[in-house]
């Protein structure tokens, strides 16, 4: 019994990881495609999120027959509904960098983002990425401090949002860029808190772990 | 043992719908706080989080404790795991009622709706509050439809989203109020959707329960 728990608790460890990997590709061609308008890569992201949203489910569904057949307790039971809320999240950073997909292809092949602001979006899609591959680091280590690291890259993140909207009001736009750098904004920000929520279970998992 | 999982159920149930009852309160809070600043009442909901925050750990705690305690498994077992999506997803609504609400106070005493687009903004919220109040009919009624419903409003809210982005554009306006507006309709669009997520878990639910 024991042994099967272990190896479906390193299969949904592989699948989470797995999503992580998605999830920050995803992300990093949509900025791509952003920044340097490119419709073929844009594209790439929005037909690809669906292979995220079948991992979550394959996920939920693996958690569920865990639960049902194994019928674990205590710490054993965190673990699964922690993966549960993780591929959650996951699903929702997949939705998030398509978002940022689809907004690349708004004005294509002109660009949403004026020139002067690109440098803050680029920075913005950095602290991202450095989250998320904070996150995968800290995956299955004991005593993980995930949550801590992540912390202080969602301030950053924060921090950049602020300059970032400060930058659009100061300069003299078309309300059309407001609005979509405004959204974009947004999306970066929403990402990073979803990770950050994902870098506290990972915290949860490895304590469990130890 | 059977009747101890019906009344951890019931109680579940009953959480479930003070949580609805919270959302639905918090979000007609802040929009009348939008629309007609009001500090005392944007306050209000901000201070009001905390208490949908507080159950929606409760509802989890309690899920935790009947999937360790009771070993559900099969159709009880899909019952409690769709118990913890939902409170995720009335969590998050909360959080955009806070978000409309701390938007009334950005330009307090000014308003950041411009006249012109309130009523659209009425519509986006009497909307919101007719998804909540459809999910709320609908949850403990075997084979509800809440998610036909839900996605009925959902694609209205959809509707009424672009008709005020397309309206922000139209005017000539100063830059915050594009900023703001857009992130208003945002919030409640999200609102929306994560409230048709709810209705797809009730309609589970009660397709369980009959």
């Amino acid at each position: 019994m024991r042994t099967t728990f272990r190896h479906e608790l390193d299969q949904l460890h592989e699948q989470l990881i797995g999503m992580l990997n998605l999830v920050e590709a995803a992300m990093g061609r949509a900025t791509a495609a952003l920044l340097d308008p490119d419709r073929a890569l844009a594209e790439q992201v929005l037909a690809e999120d669906a292979t995220i949203d079948a991992l979550r489910a394959e996920i939920d569904e693996r958690v569920l027959t865990v639960l049902a057949t194994q019928q674990p307790v205590a710490a054993d039971l965190r673990v699964l509904v922690a993966a549960l809320r993780m591929s959650g999240d996951l699903e929702r950073m997949g939705d998030l960098a398509r978002h940022v997909a689809e907004t690349a292809l708004l004005r294509y092949p002109e660009s949403v983002v004026p020139a002067d602001l690109r440098s803050l979006v680029r920075r913005m899609s950095v602290v991202a990425q450095h989250l998320v591959s904070e996150v995968r680091d800290c995956v299955g280590y004991p005593g993980g401090r995930s949550g801590q690291l992540a912390d202080r890259d969602d301030d950053r993140m924060d921090e950049l949002q602020r300059q970032l909207y400060e930058a659009v009001l100061c300069g003299d736009r078309r309300a059309e860029n407001t609005m979509d750098v405004t959204l974009v904004g947004r999306y970066y920000e929403r990402y990073a808190d979803h990770a950050v929520a994902v870098a506290r279970q990972v915290d949860f998992l490895a304590g469990v772990g130890s």
